[in-house]
């Protein structure tokens, strides 16, 4: 009865409160009925995959994905493959690490096939530094460039990082060790192995890729030049054999008929002739690309991976039979591994919207139905989100301040990280930890806070996040191996080893795509 | 013509590698056609759930599911749930946080309402200490349970916290601080508000739930006796009014003419008349169940999840529309808080043995197709893991040496943690790292290093997977919003507010079940 005559009192307060939040109980019940509504409606397509377009977003792990949509949309944002009907998570794990790098990553999602820990395109018989392994054709794994071309699809890629690094190079180099990009990073004992840059050029499938576009001149020719934009990466290699590979791949079209285009700028994109063009190499760095906050955005500037990628899909699309396309945000992995949390966070706000402008050209070409688009990454890092800072606050801010040391701390931080990372310092006998209030932690240099100093953030072990969308989509679901991503794309595009007889889109299923209509159809 | 005399020279050195390496080309290819298979064999359940599963463990992140998977079964393992064909993710932010407590996720994950930190029950018009507001039914917000009981199924719950402890508390609550479980942590002006353990004896749903089993007696009985295996827990709230809530229970079920059980040990489990009892309390301890590996295992001890979920599921079966049952390893969470790693990981493999067990049961039931299991985490942990350490390394020992510092680190650590975590030790004018090679990585009570001291290891702000398995379990994919849980229960059981006309299991999904098997059929 007390309780009775106390809420009825009440009623104004609540009326009042009600004005003020906007995210309340209707709020949420509406929202859930909207999410219902459709995912309800999400239907299988049961097609063949005419084109696949695979982007590997380099050490997006959940996390970062997580940051990365605060950082963009709010905490109620959505990237755009976030919005993408299907998920699922996937095994990192190297055949001979825990906690993978790109190169064994990169084999897993191209081939198939895991692999020894900084190895490409071979599988895990073949040791680190065994260029002898690597050299018998029975170790050596086949790509899904490789398996498109077969099936007479057009191939490209597109990296932010050198065109002989990591992740580009499983898909058409055989290698037992990744550093051997030119000839000058490898050793006396391995003169029998071609560096990755001459067998993207000389071998195949690297001479049959239609569109190759990422860093990495100086791999590529002798003595490249450097200059005050463009420098030359010291920790990588340099070439120093007196070979020209871009003049190699330039007439390797030429004696073969074929109309080609070098490009090594910004502007070179939007001038092309795509409709004459058969063969496209755009080298726009001697390193890697620059990140995009540090990179001139001008005419002679480094391209965007959103341009780049959507001029590789204009020239892929020429094909009838439909293409394979690979485009990797290279650059959240090394701003990663300085700790830098901002750079990585809008590198991977960069890679979204390469993947936010394939769909709208997709949508465009009508080709949105018979292409399988999936997003996903190589390995995570070891970002954090961490504390119990207020919503809406700035997810490179502070979280809350220690109740130990009484300093403040940032909500994101590593495990790992270089001196920079190492955000402690003496103070009298003791020492003390800096207070980040006192800095721009919002600053593309600022490196977060990591709990062991070493030379640098190192990658994590956890899964990764797959999302698909198209034709077989829905194959990406639970928790498999990286590898099943070759396999599933093997599969929906009917190329290479699980090309058969129970096919997507064949007429029995065509038949079971016209009765699922139907059922639809009954069902709404 | 060289480099084939060198190949053919390779010929028996390569035989010999394929003797050593299980992990070959084939290896991957063989297992990527039997996950195909095994994928493109899944099928959606499109009818109605007569039972409704949920299992949430406390504070596990999908680092925390890795790490237990490689801790248990190997990099290449899986524990059940990862076998389930349905995932997503799920963002766990709170109404007014970046990074939730385990309050605020229940009411989401139980109501389909997010709402403020550390309230449950209520929506986010109601503030932290609002006891007023907490009593507008306006304000409040139903639950799985309510919605379950409203549809004449049975409900219950099971966990390994206090039953009045934050997750639970949000299936029953309306509170707008999760710390008033009892009567004496409550200030004096929220004298008009019920503390949660009242609210679970004497008010709707609380009062009807079949099966309640966990910890809590300090909670629910006024002057609860300590043992030295069950102390009193003095940082939770120890009943001081003068009731027994637990004799009320049973006082409350006898004046309603149903038969009912109390226990407080796991013998009582085995004798409990499970076809004669209606109602079963079984509350366990004190404050909450003890850690797996410090419990002890007789009858006269603490149960395990296991036990206490299978006795839950043999009760709720009984009610032929159906149950629904919420399960929650609430020790994951509480281990993380202490940065004890092994421990969080263990309790992950309990409430991963819970789960195994709740699906040879409902095989054994044949309930298994009318049954939707879900797992999910209501909030995410900072624990990372790091470096690259060997293929088949111990989960949790060392990583590898540091460059900086040359002290081995540990694979897990965390960004906060107590003292304990703070692995830094005054040296001369200077600190150094503790070295984890001079300790024992692997005990019950180390706790991994962290970046940043505090009171505690905190909650992370990242996303939670969820699987699932049954009917509408396809539902679960991409990315949502956590209050997406309680909406898919109530349309796939058609209970709350999305029961309505267009249900699965009605007569036209029927038809469209049976086309679906045409399909299947004509596709085989």
């Amino acid at each position: 009865m007390l309780r009775a005559l106390c809420l009825a009192a009440l009623l104004p307060f609540a009326a009042a409160l009600a004005s003020e939040i906007l995210e309340d109980k209707d709020f949420w019940m509406s929202q859930g009925e909207k999410d219902l509504k459709s995912s309800l409606g999400i239907t299988r397509n049961m097609g063949r995959a005419r084109n696949v377009i695979l982007f590997v977003g380099d050490g997006m792990g959940p996390n970062t994905i997580t940051a990365a949509r605060i950082y963009k949309a709010g905490e109620d944002g959505s990237l755009s493959f976030e919005k993408f009907p299907n998920t699922g998570l996937l095994k990192t794990y190297a055949v001979d690490k825990q906690v993978p790098d790109s190169a064994c990553t990169a084999t897993a999602l191209f081939s198939g096939v895991k692999t020894n820990y900084e190895t490409a395109g071979v599988d895990a018989r073949v040791k680190l530094n065994d260029c002898v392994g690597s050299l018998h054709e029975e170790a050596r794994v086949s790509s899904i460039l490789e398996w498109a071309q077969q099936a007479g699809k057009d191939t490209g890629f597109v990296t932010t990082t050198r065109v002989t690094h990591a992740t580009p190079s499983a898909l058409y180099a055989h290698v037992a060790n990744r550093r051997w990009e030119c000839e000058a990073k490898m050793p006396r004992s391995s003169s029998l192995c071609k560096d990755i840059a001459r067998q993207l050029v000389e071998d195949e499938p690297g001479r049959n890729i239609k569109v190759i576009f990422g860093g990495g001149r100086q791999c590529l020719m002798t003595n490249s030049t450097p200059t005050e934009q463009d420098p030359i990466d010291t920790w990588a290699c340099s070439r120093r054999d007196g070979l020209d590979l871009i003049d190699q791949w330039q007439n390797d079209k030429k004696w073969r008929g074929f109309t080609y285009a070098y490009l090594n700028q910004s502007g070179d994109l939007d001038s092309l002739d795509i409709d004459h063009v058969s063969f496209v190499m755009g080298i726009f760095a001697n390193g890697h690309l620059k990140m995009e906050n540090e990179r001139d955005k001008s005419r002679n500037g480094m391209p965007s991976l959103s341009k780049m990628t959507e001029t590789a899909i204009r020239m892929l699309r020429k094909n009838e039979r439909g293409f394979v396309l690979v485009v990797e945000g290279g650059m959240i992995d090394f701003a990663h591994h300085r700790g830098h949390a901002r750079q990585a966070l809008e590198e991977t706000i960069q890679f979204n919207q390469a993947i936010e402008k394939t769909l709208t050209l997709l949508h465009e070409m009508k080709a949105i139905d018979d292409t399988l688009v999936i997003v996903t990454s190589d390995h995570t890092h070891s970002l954090t989100i961490n504390g119990y800072p207020e919503r809406g606050g700035n997810i490179l801010g502070v979280a809350q301040t220690s109740r130990e040391d009484k300093i403040p701390y940032t909500t994101l931080m590593y495990a790992t990280g270089g001196m920079n990372n190492f955000q402690y310092e003496r103070k009298g006998s003791g020492f003390t930890r800096k207070d980040p209030t006192t800095v721009d932690t919002t600053a593309w240099d600022y490196s977060h806070i990591a709990a062991v100093p070493d030379d640098e953030a190192h990658h994590g072990g956890g899964d990764v996040a797959v999302y698909a969308t198209g034709p077989m989509a829905h194959l990406f679901h639970g928790v498999h191996e990286q590898t099943f991503v070759a396999h599933v794309i093997s599969y929906a595009a009917q190329i290479g080893p699980h090309k058969g007889s129970s096919a997507p889109g064949s007429s029995q299923n065509i038949l079971g795509l016209l009765i699922g209509f139907l059922l639809i159809f009954l069902m709404s």
